[in-house]
């Protein structure tokens, strides 16, 4: 079941039954090399879970480790559900953004669009992003795409990508410091915290709008602002994720003041979990509320309550939440008739 | 399982597995408002069934009324059984057709064909429907529509449309008094047969083809006779309906005879219910049989046996039996390997 955040149900409901393009933007920042700050990862390779996440989702193989990224307390990366529902009902295609990764994917086949980013540095000292410039290849690359399908699914996998986001989001001045989700159920306030703090400390007060991104953002952010703005209405799109996707949105908002440009949002929404809907750390609907223009948004009622394997129930308690597209692809499941059962199922053979 | 009712299975076997646009053709004839001469909604508010038909087929909300469309003796829509089977096997499109409605459905992001037409008056009066008009309307929509899909589904939703399509068949001289359906298990003969009868008698002696059908018929009717020789077989459609759609094929046979055209008909049939078939009061094998082209012609056999919800008991007593394209929907399901018993489940999820 598809539930409705805010807008109404029309937008989603008029994709039921379509092809979407998978596009899954993957990114390192050094952010999330502090210890403790994400638990999307391996400890001391959590750079490889964007390569890892993008290889699982194109292949059902994991080739850059051994082993499928799993949090130290053993909770399975959401790119677990995103290829189960590419099993059961396939994306017309799935294309990479390399948007900086340390360790490229060994694919074959698989387009994989290199833009020349570097991964970014981590927001406590400076991430030192030229974020015009990132923005400029975001643009340029809406401008340029041609769908092959029927609507776009745009993901992402930015290990520690909650906090540059939620630093992002403060740095642009929404009144948002308790808003942002973070990959742990108990989220590390104090290491997140000190984190940000020292990000907007580095903000200058002569800084514009782009210069700050540089500092405090990562490259999902900034590159998918100006590939939503790029794409200018033309096709349909998801952003499949949760306060990190609403953050690109209010990156896009505040870009449109200062420029004093308008942007048709007709064809943008938002689909997330309901693991982030429910989270009461965080509040993706107050986020979205933000936003100066009108957007439809969407999460997906898909648990794990009839499935016995306790890591996936690690889910339910509050772990993980999102990332990898879950969201959007749980919604895209709904719309072409699959049951939550199979896709439970798809999932736990996976797991043995 | 999909039966025959006339030609052979290989047109239907020939559509497994392929997506089909729904058109949904909506229109209202002021025929409805005569006391109980339908079933198809509430009274007092029958006007509004094609418009709710039409919101809960496309988002599973009724949004110009509280409650959807029931019977007084609470049979609901079979709007139901379309909805549930674009939830378990989606439509590749939805579009709707407004050849006259009341009250226009509050829908977004939705294709809504308008053509300017209103709705018609009573037949027991004079339709004044300007038939060569709609006729055209349909016509020149059928050359121009470029199909999205692998074939077109033609349902629609007018209230007391078996009324109308009795009247219009008589009226164009085929012996066909006793072989029209209705909404009602005991057919309310005598408001029925008053109101063809004093249809019938407005018809002047040197009225034309036209000139007969302005004046008995509805805008459905005529605009679909139009729309099948506009579309001269260059697609495969489906008739989504019971004596209704016979009536189509009745008018198009009609039009062919006085005009000496032809048609190929090899990209035409019609499917509806096994209500429909087995309905006692009615006879739509007789109908097809008066028809001067061949065409192929098919029933689902399900039924709601292994329900127990009282409700969609009553289908099977003969309540209801058709509309907003449900028995073609019903083919469509079966072609797309959905089981009986799914379709039950999610018609009864909607009933709570």
């Amino acid at each position: 079941m598809i539930k409705n955040i805010v807008g109404n149900v029309d937008f989603c409901e008029s994709l039921r039954g379509k092809k979407a393009s998978f596009l899954l933007a993957l990114s390192n920042t050094g952010t999330a090399n502090i210890r403790g700050i994400t638990q999307a990862g391996i400890p001391g390779k959590i750079h490889l879970t964007p390569t890892l996440d993008s290889e699982f989702v194109c292949t059902g193989e994991v080739r850059s480790l051994e082993n499928i990224a799993e949090t130290p307390k053993g909770v399975p990366t959401p790119a677990l559900i995103t290829r189960a529902i590419h099993l059961l009902n396939p994306y017309g295609n799935i294309e990479l953004l390399d948007l900086g990764l340390e360790v490229k994917p060994e694919l074959e086949y698989f387009k994989i669009h290199d833009f020349g980013i570097l991964p970014s540095k981590s927001i406590a000292l400076d991430a030192g992003i030229n974020a015009m410039e990132v923005f400029q290849k975001g643009l340029a690359f809406g401008q340029e795409y041609e769908c092959k399908d029927d609507y776009i699914i745009l993901a992402e996998s930015v290990p520690s990508g909650t906090s540059t986001a939620s630093a992002t989001a403060q740095a642009l001045g929404y009144d948002c410091k308790s808003l942002f989700s973070s990959s742990f159920k108990e989220v590390p306030h104090n290491i997140r915290e000190i984190t940000i703090e020292n990000a907007l400390k580095n903000i200058k007060s002569d800084d514009d709008l782009f210069r700050i991104l540089g500092r405090v953002s990562d490259n999902m952010l900034i590159f998918n602002a100006g590939f939503i703005l790029g794409l200018n209405n033309k096709i349909k799109i998801v952003l499949a994720g949760g306060t990190q996707m609403a953050c690109v949105l209010l990156i896009v908002n505040t870009i449109l003041k200062t420029m004093g440009g308008e942007i048709n949002t007709s064809n943008l929404s938002l689909c997330t979990t309901k693991w982030v809907y429910e989270d009461t750390n965080s509040d993706i609907k107050a986020l979205l509320e933000m936003l100066d223009f009108k957007i439809n948004a969407y999460y997906s009622d898909f648990d794990f309550s009839t499935s016995n394997h306790p890591a996936l129930k690690l889910y339910d308690q509050g772990e993980a939440k999102e990332g990898v597209g879950a969201g959007g692809a749980l919604v895209y499941a709904s719309l072409n008739g699959i049951s939550k059962e199979s896709i439970i199922n798809q999932v736990e053979s996976f797991l043995g």
